[in-house]
């Protein structure tokens, strides 16, 4: 079965307890039962992690060529001003689908440029614990395209 | 059985002729019954109007409640500039997602503004005519949770 | 009895439900009646409408001529960025007075810049319906003066 | 009988001789005792100053609470720069109304921000000295209705 | 004979009455008479418009496919903020080019931004009614090129 | 014993009354109490006075070599625009610590700017009436200091 | 019989040989031979001249008066910072038409601002070689009309 | 004999001990006295005063009409932002010459926006207290000139 | 005892060798000496960190709840960027100052915007190892408040 | 006798016919004779030069060390864009003083900007012909300290 | 032997596949080969590293004293903003020299703006792998320089 | 021999005397003996001018073509703001280094924009006379990989 991986960024890893009335109440670990739930319905192996550390996210991105053949990818903080995220995306030949929980263009003005979201193939943002399920068929509806 | 509105803004109808390499080559009548289907299958009825007019949007939009549960916009170049829209999504009690065909953020410098966003619930962005089904499905999510 | 015509912008025909809390709970008709009334006993008639439609309210303006003294308007939405209604306003030689029923400039920041208000002969802003009688005064003082 | 206070901010007193071809020929007298009429015939008394000095100003605000019932307020230059009259319009629990002489979005780009207005419950702006009555207006609706 | 369709947008059918120290005596109907007469003489049928609606004028521009050659528009106050006529404007295959009768170059900084241009073929800005031959010129010179 | 002067700038003598919920409820008489049985602990005399008046705190800043060691000083309003006060404290030889009962990064956009904190030594935030007490003791540590 | 001069500015001289998918592949000596003739054929002579210098180009522009009627010019990239030529046109009373081969609105933003059209009559950009000849035509009608 | 208005704003009163480096070691005693001089030896009294108060300068420009036939005025910090001042001085008939000791332009940015010499007849900065001179023989220039 | 966090991010390690005309010349391990006495007289256990890492600054943010009272946080060069620690401050319950050796306000213009500081409670800064000191009684004034 | 220069920049040359309502009617050569014996007066040599060439003006004023004392510069419109000029008159070690004929503080916005001023001892603007008297009092000045 | 460290930032370690249009086709391993083959001909030892974590390249430039007598550094996508490495570049004593692979300037607009640059003695950008030789050979030259 | 042209920009000339303490003592004279000596050991003729002129540099970079190989190029001031210089490089097909003797990015904000570079092959910038060695290095590297 083929692979797909998802990374969250930095903080997300507190959801559940983090400002729920922004975030909502779901965890991060429930978000990833769902999804490998839903990927294997759809044929898929699905593998999830989350870090608050940049340069991690860019060290499994990188890795991702010959195990992985879809990325979704919730950059939190970093979406707004992560160059290095940006590249890695770009530099790897695997489609992203980028995912937030909040509808960020609903929230402060810094969060409502998206840096990385240039070199994803498209965004799913608003919809809470959901926006990972859309963006999850997202990616694999790209994957059966191509 | 509850009704779900579906409105495209300028230059829509002309989906599958329209610069294809941008926009893909399914028309907007495909894309409607497209929806149309999906919806039933959710228990939805879904009605889908396409407009070049920004008050034509903003008309419907208004005549929604009492009529529709959900609306599900792409406000296509509207969506940069129109604080009516905005003001039009804001003023009613449904639930509004945004959807686009393409990547905004990966196109013109003019594109990663959006104003009608911000009185939305979310937003999708970039997966061709699969944009509008996500959106379909995350209103579904979003009036199941309601 | 010469004649004053009263415009509203999009979203006005929502006035009384939409976000009271901003725009109050008098309709839009409530106010087009008081005003009628105020206008009688200065000796105007007094016509008002109200369109969604940014080209409506152009071809509105520009029927102006002849038909009435002077115009009392509300732009609504299209008070931040009509290039188009001021080049109308600034086209007919009536006097035009713009108001808005909340305080535009205790709002968000892109309800500060007034594009329509540098044809118009001054602004009256953050009364709620009131904004529209005196700016009703205002027109007559203006006619008066002339 | 409850008391409102008209305060007029820097060069106001130079009305009647300053650039009249904006300003108009009437003195700032003249408005202060048509004011002072006005304000009787509604049931309230009036006093008006003026002052070239904001913080004789920020005095004059602060000095309202249990002497003044309403605050009719034109801060001239002090509109666009003042914070301090801002805070001081924010800090006293009295409704204020904001007042220009001249349309100042139909002026030089700098006085098209209202720093002050912020604080204030709404502004007339272009009627010449008929500004203040429609203000002084507004300012006597607002009490009513509160 | 092959056609070419000319659009003008709003507040231009005000021709002749509005501001003639900046747009000149000249009518809207007497450029399109004279144009008319100047592509017969160069084989060509025209076809004139005008429209105070960017929803009708998108309308229009889709609708030229099959029916027009090319297209002659000035999209007057539309030109520095309609997307959605530039989206039209790419969208269709004919070529087209922006006239403006004014030099907007030498008017209020807001008329120096043009964007509906970067989708024309070229502009021609300042000669008064003669702008609309000097294009139609270049239109038919493009026709002939292509 | 040396002296410390305390300078507070507009709106600061309305504490304890003014936005309680921003400012907190303690007076500024409170506040000069306070600070003057810690100075005198510390074996400093203590003065302290506020102004509405930009040029008053100016004269005051002035006048205090030769009678003064060091000052404290909450600049309010005048914090962000000020540049004779900016020119002041850097004009005088005594250190000069800046304070703030608000945390004034967590406010509008316009209070984030700091234009006389540049001449200071340093800037103490956030903290209500407490703030003064800490640039107290920043202050007499750097006379200690020097 | 009257004369008039074509000036063109840096790099214009390659043309034909500079990048020829934006410029075109006719010389500017093609075009100067095409000019003169068009000139002849309408009663005017014409002297063409183009320089890399933009000294040359206001020490050009100044020497008109007396011995040419009217002036057609390509900036080149001084077009969008040449305050210089701006006041040489602008100096001198003959009138000035701006011509550009390319569309510069579609090209890069460093070439939508132009600074010397302020001081000419109108602009004709986007036709190529045929620039020259509509910006004569052009100015030909400004001569007969003044 | 006519008389002549010198009015120096906030901190020159320091002058001879404040940062000397930038503002240089004569006081503004010994440039009132050489002014004085030199405008008698010129044929005019003259008068010289200082404040750190923006509002008691408003007040003495205000006062100048039928006492004083010019104005020489260095507004130093309150150059760069005062709105008030430069009203008051467009308010008065009488020429202004503006003067800065410093070169305002070879300082921080802040110091290169002038406000109030848009309202002024020039400016001389940077030649210390020889500054004042200058602007002395050139205001005298202008009033022999009208 | 209760207990305290005080962290401090990139080159912070290099105090004392690091440009100590900026920074000074104690190390960050006697800070945190002196921090452990004074906190220890205040009745709280104190541990202190410093990294280089935005990542891990964020994970011991986020593990502080249940371990620690309040957090002590000098965010150094991450102070005007990082989003990602807004947030983590931002996430947990816990009162939060920051504080800085040098005077931001001060230095070059890229370090007068505070990014972290509007998720703190207040700031410190410019009194070098003291800004420690004070920011840690203002942590315990605020723990004591609570 | 030591020697000074007087450079002056781009349509200075034309001053007398080009726009007199801003520029006045005296001619260049009319103001350098006047210059020559004004530093004739004052114990110096003096020659005077125009060019429209920044080159030139560069090459003259690199060619001054030996040769001239000090240099009297109106660089006309390259005031606000040459940064070439700015280096050269920053390279050579004798006085610069910059002149302008007319306010520019009081004209278009891009006159605002002093480009070379900052590398400048001082800068005289608005007096007309009389600028160049001022500034040369001010090099003599200057001269006569160092 | 004196020592040099070559460090690389995110995304280098793909060197060779990834987008080898814009990278070339030489990976880093050939490139940190081919370096310390140079460094050895010129009697300098030199070791390599590449990482992904901004935290990481910050340990290892604190580190460098001592150990390496100079550093060439290819920041990558944290060059545009990482302050972070800007302060450890300028806080450690040894000469850094940064290099890019593209020419940045030739690029995407965010990738014009150098933060870590203003610390280093100076850049070299554009030349693909031999970039890295031409710094090593600018590092080599300021050593011996030194 | 192939052979090589180098160009040096305004004030160049001025090498070894114009502020050492940035541009170090080396004589332009000086780097071009050096860099024909390093060009004839790499088997190229090397030719080398400077000018104070960008209309002559201008000419030369036009005139490269058939004669010169490759062009070593410092545009000195003109780098920062000379699109005709950039239109001129891009319009020849030989490559082009660009070099600047400072770090341009550690010197005013003014500096930091290379408006030229984006038209080069690459950049070399801080090292002093070496940055031109080091440049035509990387010439004749782009030569040879041609």
């Amino acid at each position: 079965m083929p692979s797909l991986l998802v990374l969250s960024g930095p903080n997300l890893n507190l959801l559940g307890t983090r400002e729920p009335e922004i975030y909502g109440r779901t965890t991060l670990a429930e978000i990833h039962a769902q999804l490998k739930s839903e990927a294997k319905a759809a044929g898929y192996d699905l593998e999830a992690r989350q870090s608050n550390h940049e340069g991690e996210l860019v060290d499994w991105i990188q890795a991702t060529p010959g195990k992985f053949a879809g990325l979704l990818f919730n950059p939190a903080a970093f979406s707004h001003t992560s160059l290095s995220l940006r590249d890695a995306v770009a530099a790897v030949p695997l489609p992203t689908v980028e995912v937030h929980l909040s509808n960020v263009f609903a929230r402060e003005a810094f969060r409502h440029t998206l840096v990385v979201a240039g070199a994803a193939r498209g965004v799913v943002s608003g919809f809470g614990a959901y926006s990972y399920s859309l963006g999850l068929q997202a990616l694999i509806q790209i994957l059966r395209g191509s």
